[in-house]
C-alpha cells in the first residue's frame, strides 16, 4: 500500500465511509482536530515550554475527549475516529496511516521505567475499547479487534482479540 | 410487557433507581439530552440540512460525550444511561424501549457497504462498554453483558456475553 | 505499607510517572479535580442540598469526563488517572489509596435494591476499561486487569482478569 503521497482528507474518506467532505473532516471530525492540536502542543513540549503542552492538551480532553500526551511521538496520517476514552500515554511510538478508533488506550502497566508505553507500526488498526499496555510492539498492518487487551508483542500482518487478546494469524515476524 | 402507554419519564424511574424527579431527568441527565437533541438533529437531516444536523451531534458528542449520528433510526423510550463514550453508527436502527450504558458502539466492521450498524429490536438491554459490529440484528428482549464485543446475530431473549460474545440462553428466533 | 502519613500529592507522584508536579497535578489532572468536586457535592448531598449536589456533578461529568455519584462514599487519596468515561454509583463504597483508571464503572446490575454498588477496599487497583458490577467486594491490595468484567467478590491480594473476570491468584479470604 503506497499511502506516502495521499492527501490526508483522502485517506480519511477511504476510511471513514461516513465522512463526505473536507470541510466537514476539518469542523467536526473530534479525532482530526485532536492530532492537530497534539501537533502544535508537541512543537511547545520540544522547546521546553512544556506547560504550554500540557494545557493545551488538558483542554483537548475536555472538550474533545481525546487524551494525547504531548510527549508521544506520532507519524503521519493518523486517523482517531470517534475518539471519545482514547487515553495515548507519554513514550507512545505512533507509525504513518494508523487508524485508532474510540475507548483506545495505548497505556503503562506500572511495572516499567523510561519506554512504559507502546510501539504502534505501520497501517495498524487498533478497534473501539482496546487496551494496548506496556513497552510492546504492534507489527506492521496488524488489526487488534474491539475491547483486545494486548500486553505482548504482536507480529505483523496479525489480527488479535479477546481478553488478554490471542494473536489469530500469525504472519511474518517484525523485522525491524 | 406493555409499556406503550407508559410515558417516558416514568420508564426511565423504573429503569435507573438513582432517578427521582422528572425536573431532575430533563436538567441532570445527560442521555435523555443526547437523544432530545438527536431528535432535532434527525429532522434538519431528513430536509437535507446535513451540516446543520452534523454540527448540532458534534457539540452534543463534545459536551454530553454521547455521539449518535443524525441518520441513525431510533425507537421511543430509548433511555441512554450515564452515556459516556456511546457511539451509534450511521445505518443503526434501534427498535422502542431500548435501554444502552455507557461506552456502548453500535459499529461498523470496515467490511460491509451501505447498511453497515447494528439492528437492534424492541426491549433490549446494552450493557456498559459492549461494542456491537457490523450489520447484525439483536432480538427482542435480548440482553448483552458488559464489555460484551458481539459481531454475530443474536436471537430474541438471549443473553450474549463475553470477547468475542458467546449466547449463553438461546431463546425464539427473531421471527422478522 | 504505610501511606496514612503520605500527602495526597506524593502519593499521586508515586503512582503516575508521567507527574511532575503539584501545581501541574492541581491544574491539569481532571481526576484531581474530579474527586476535588466530589467532596463539596457530597458535603451539599449530605445536608440535604441535594439538587446542588446533582448540579455539581452533572457538569463534572460533561467537562472531565468523570462521573461520581455525590451520594458514593470514598476514602483518602483516591487517584483518578486519565479518567474519560469512569462512572461510580450511588451506594459504591471506595477505601484509601485506591487507584482507578478510565473508563472504570463501579456499577449495578439492576437485579439489587438498596446497596446495589461495589465495595473496594484498600489500596486497590483497578485496569482501564473495568467493569465491576453489583453489590460485591473487592479486598485490600487486589488488582483488576484491563477490560475485566467483575460480578463476584474478590478476595485481598488477589488479581482478577477476563470477561467475566478469573481470579487468578488468590490472597488470603477478605477478613471483615
Amino acid at each position: 500500500m503506497n499511502q506516502k503521497r495521499k492527501s490526508f482528507f483522502q485517506s480519511i474518506k477511504e476510511r471513514d465511509p461516513a465522512a463526505k467532505s473536507i470541510l466537514q473532516i476539518i469542523l467536526l471530525y473530534p479525532g482530526v482536530q485532536a492530532v492537530f492540536w497534539y501537533r502544535i502542543a508537541h512543537f511547545f513540549y520540544k522547546i521546553n515550554l512544556k506547560f504550554i503542552a500540557y494545557f493545551i492538551m488538558f483542554w483537548v480532553r475536555n472538550i474533545l475527549n481525546i487524551e494525547i500526551h504531548p510527549a508521544a511521538k506520532i507519524g503521519k496520517r493518523l486517523f482517531i475516529d470517534h475518539g471519545t476514552g482514547v487515553v495515548i500515554g507519554e513514550t507512545t511510538e505512533i507509525g504513518d496511516d494508523v487508524l485508532i478508533y474510540h475507548g483506545v488506550t495505548l497505556g503503562g502497566t506500572g511495572k516499567h521505567q523510561g519506554k512504559r508505553h507502546p510501539t504502534i507500526k505501520n497501517n495498524v488498526i487498533i478497534g473501539a475499547g482496546v487496551k494496548i499496555l506496556g513497552p510492546v510492539t504492534i507489527g506492521e498492518n496488524s488489526k487488534i479487534g474491539a475491547n483486545a487487551v494486548v500486553i505482548t508483542d504482536v507480529p505483523s500482518n496479525s489480527t488479535a482479540v479477546g481478553v488478554p487478546a490471542v494473536i489469530k494469524e500469525n504472519g511474518k515476524p517484525v523485522s525491524e
